[in-house]
């Protein structure tokens, strides 16, 4: 490919509405262009990429025997009501009628599809077990696209569904997949990535493992155990807290906050500790708008994913209205007789507790001295809270916890049978019984991978691409392309590496060097061979990598074989051993 | 590939929803599955052969300088509003609002997302001539999806779109995309397709040709000349009609023809050849319903894409009202005087005419003698209407066009400055004058394009792939699997022939000979090698075609190099020279 050809064009600005670096670059080296919120077009360079991680999951996916299928970007409402999922996704779900007035929606995710497919041919045992997966375009409809392609509205992804007889077969299965997974995003330059335990939401489904890049721009957060190696989700890390109780309680108390409407407002006023304040996060049920109040110790946050768990529906930040009767600010459990009947729940962190500073139902009071054991003897405690930094490990129970954000860059599930129930699939085994298969689904987004990657292998001045995705393998550079003998030695070259089968982009534009170098990073080709009538006065070419590992310079008539066994020590740098 | 663990469920039984072959042979071989009217899940055996149709139509799409992109699926609305597509096009355009009330489309085709994309890129003279192209997933809500994967909503299709700076370029191009098409035909193993000129629609643009398969089964009719090779679809072909008029006019009269409302009826009473008849068709305009009245000869058909691009806008038949006083049944274009005040038009076929029967404007009543040069001096003649089998060519002048059904699987246009003028794009020539753009766009979908292969290449018991596409290239049978000899060979060249690079479907099922050569008949994988206790006796395998053109017992030891010659001799079959 000749470079003068590439449609797309590079710039030096970064540009103002990109806040990552990995969506400036691709803006800024022509890989992508912006149609709407989270809706992108790609340019070659980045197409070339995703086409080259695509065959790099399809091997994987083959080797642990998937088959290749492809269900509907469009499908019928009547799919998801079988489900149930027509009615419990939130808006993200895209839905709309076809001509003929028939509900449809757009695929976010293909459990449905996955089951219609194989209802029938999965009748009986002997079939089990099986995965069929796709690499095909999606949309979700997010609130928030944001950070270019790590999330948008439309995305290519892939993703897989396996069908069982047993618990123990999924959980096999799984295993396999988990390492397949783990040898896609080594082939495909991060290694690095790793796996946590995650929630399943709108999945549904118990067990289920989320693929980590560890990044500051990352939207998730991940409690880390550096002490045993416990990882899981934010929203899943369960949050454990050593309640201390003082040996003495005292009188519960109603005193005067006037105006103090904050938690930290009024343990300022009151000198307490957060620690000893309960503080009360009201939200309100989507389906009716009935009140939620949970109660968290004043110094942590409430999961909202936890709290969607234990009530089985969905939820938002309340409004609260005169007519609710709550005394927003100065909520508490205590004489709580709000007319809205509001649902009261008490996080684990004030368990037990005493001597703590609580709302008084009554603007501009609050209560001290609450004994949680003495004043609210029939309270329940759940685990709502946010686990923090420097807070206690689920497993070794150190209080060693470390909270680092990450991109996901794939995902595992194990579904059991929330969708072959729903859908009414059945397989009768050896005895003739019937039961419904057990399912798992492997996700992985193939244009967040590529930004995730870029986000992990770039430098100020462009994207640094593993051998195993590059657009191509070597750019060929032309300095001074108005020398003749340099002319004529890059056009002799750029034939020649094409002839050993490498992929070449040449650049032999009529531009400064320094030009042509920040176009060659923006591109991101791991290695360059850069012709120039300096370099052809000692008879050599220099041979650079993007990563600045390696830069020789090599004769002319040995520049082929070394850029060649180059690309395939980089290319087998990026290989995974069984 | 083990057989028994291939999903998908392979059957004997015909369909009862399935009217053309490819369809019926699809489902019961296990490739699609019914989601909704018009869409369709795919199986692995379909996506196997889809992703090799898709290799080979990027192979040759990069022959020609092609660059690969990526549109999305949905767009904003705003972006078909620039061409004036968004209002132009019916409800065959998916039209939708997102969860912020922003109206969207799902990519039916991508001209504005090619334009969008290349915009800024284009905006100089000496970055042309370029193309680029995708393969992605489309919707168009057809009213009427038909025939399994020939006519569906949903398809995955490769658009092109080239760019020039003069027409002469443009034809340049298109005539290298035209031959590459013919190279993709051939390649997929349709060699016989043949070019056609076409109707350019709802695309513009002047000069477009379809690839057209001829099958009785096709919806598109092909008017075709064997004297001269003239061919034009009948959308786009002119109708030459030699006018005869009789020697002596008589006089223009009215007389009685109570009842009788179609022109046989008419013509019959008053003992006319239907070619003395003129013919009224109504029609009304889409946009306000006017009405539109065409008068042809008695024994022709309007051709509503014609009169759709003489009026520039889209009609529909007419619901004639009591309020428009058109006298249905008896409308003429004499003393024509309904209160609507219709459009009236007159096609070529009755030029100049006399003596000729028409409607009188009054219920049962018709005028006889009506004589077109006398009566109607002023009227205006268009070509209305359907070319006729043995009607005349227009390039030879012969009368021997031939009318023949056909599956168009490929397009491509002229578009001219259609969207470039309507989106402002724009280039600076070499005077640093600004110019619009001259576009070229091409279109194969693959569904329909698999779909036609085996339309053309089937016979009662299954599809017949060509081996550039087929599935797999070798379907290996054991015959009496619970020989243990027989199996272990079998398990043994499984092994060989896939060690030799080749596709392998291997069917190890405990069953009957029969059972399994149906099976392997639906899945129409070229070679099949069959190993039974009978044939290694003789220590033979017996190789043979799908096709049954070949048949051999080869000695065991000599099966792996013989079926390797085979199937490469097969895949050189399907291979064009430059």
């Amino acid at each position: 490919m000749k470079l003068d050809k590439l449609v797309g064009e590079r710039f030096k600005e970064k540009p103002s509405d990109c806040v990552v670096d990995s969506h400036a670059l691709m803006v800024r080296g022509g890989y992508i262009k912006f149609v709407a919120n989270g809706i992108y077009s790609s340019f070659m360079p980045l197409r070339r990429i995703t086409k080259k991680i695509e065959a790099i999951i399809r091997e994987e996916m083959d080797r642990i025997d998937g088959q290749e299928v492809q269900f509907p970007v469009v499908m019928p409402a009547s799919l998801w009501r079988e489900s149930g999922r027509y009615d419990s996704v939130d808006n993200s779900l895209c839905r709309f009628q076809d001509r003929n007035g028939s509900p449809m929606v757009l695929g976010m995710t293909h459990e449905e599809a996955a089951v219609h497919l194989v209802r029938e041919y999965g009748n009986t045992y002997t079939r089990y077990p099986f995965m069929i997966y796709q690499i095909q375009t999606k949309f979700r409809d997010e609130a928030r696209p944001r950070a270019g392609l790590i999330r948008v509205r439309e995305f290519t992804m892939k993703d897989a569904y396996s069908f069982h007889t047993s618990q123990e077969d999924l959980e096999k299965y799984y295993a396999r997949c988990y390492h397949a997974y783990e040898r896609i995003f080594a082939r495909t330059g991060i290694p690095e990535t790793i796996v946590v335990q995650s929630d399943s939401g709108m999945m549904g489904g118990k067990i289920s493992h989320e693929y980590m890049l560890l990044t500051p721009i990352g939207e998730d957060s991940i409690a880390i155990c550096p002490s045993c190696g416990y990882r899981a989700n934010m929203e899943a890390a369960q949050s454990i807290i050593e309640n201390t109780r003082d040996a003495v309680s005292e009188e519960l108390t109603k005193v005067s906050t006037p105006g103090m409407h904050t938690i930290e407002e009024v343990c300022d006023f009151l000198h307490a500790p957060a620690e000893k304040s309960l503080k009360a996060v009201v939200y309100q049920k989507n389906a009716d708008d009935g009140y939620v109040i949970v109660f968290i110790r004043g110094d942590l946050d409430v999961n909202e994913t936890k709290l969607t768990n234990y009530l089985g529906e969905n939820i938002h930040p309340a409004v609260i209205t005169e007519e609710s009767g709550i005394a927003a600010g100065f909520i508490g459990p205590v004489q709580m007789n709000a007319p809205c009947k509001p649902l009261i729940l008490f996080d684990e962190s004030v368990r037990g507790c005493n001597n703590m500073v609580c709302g008084a139902n009554e603007t501009d009071y609050h209560f001290t001295g609450l004994d949680m054991q003495r004043d609210l003897p029939d309270a329940e405690y759940h685990d709502f809270a946010k686990i923090i930094d420097g807070g206690i490990c689920p497993n070794c129970k150190k209080h060693s916890i470390t909270v680092s954000r990450g991109i996901e860059v794939g995902n595992i599930f194990q579904l059991g049978t929330k969708y072959t129930e729903s859908m009414g699939m059945t397989y009768l085994d050896e005895k003739g019984e019937s039961h419904y298969p057990i399912m798992g689904c492997y996700g992985i987004g193939v244009g967040r991978l590529a930004a995730s990657v870029c986000e992990a292998h770039h430098d100020e001045y462009g994207p640094i691409w593993p051998m195993s995705i590059a657009p191509w393998q070597v750019h060929l550079c032309c300095v001074k392309a108005a020398d003749e003998q340099a002319h004529s030695t890059a056009d002799r070259l750029y034939d020649e590496l094409q002839n050993a089968g490498l992929e070449v982009l040449y650049d032999d534009r009529k531009v400064s060097a320094g030009f042509m170098f920040s176009d060659a990073d923006l591109l991101g080709v791991p290695v360059r061979v850069i012709v120039s009538p300096r370099n052809l006065k000692e008879n050599v070419c220099e041979v650079v990598t993007r990563d600045k590992t390696y830069s020789e310079k090599i004769p002319v008539e040995n520049t082929v074989q070394a850029v060649k066994e180059l690309v395939e020590k980089l290319l087998k740098a990026c290989e995974v051993q069984e």
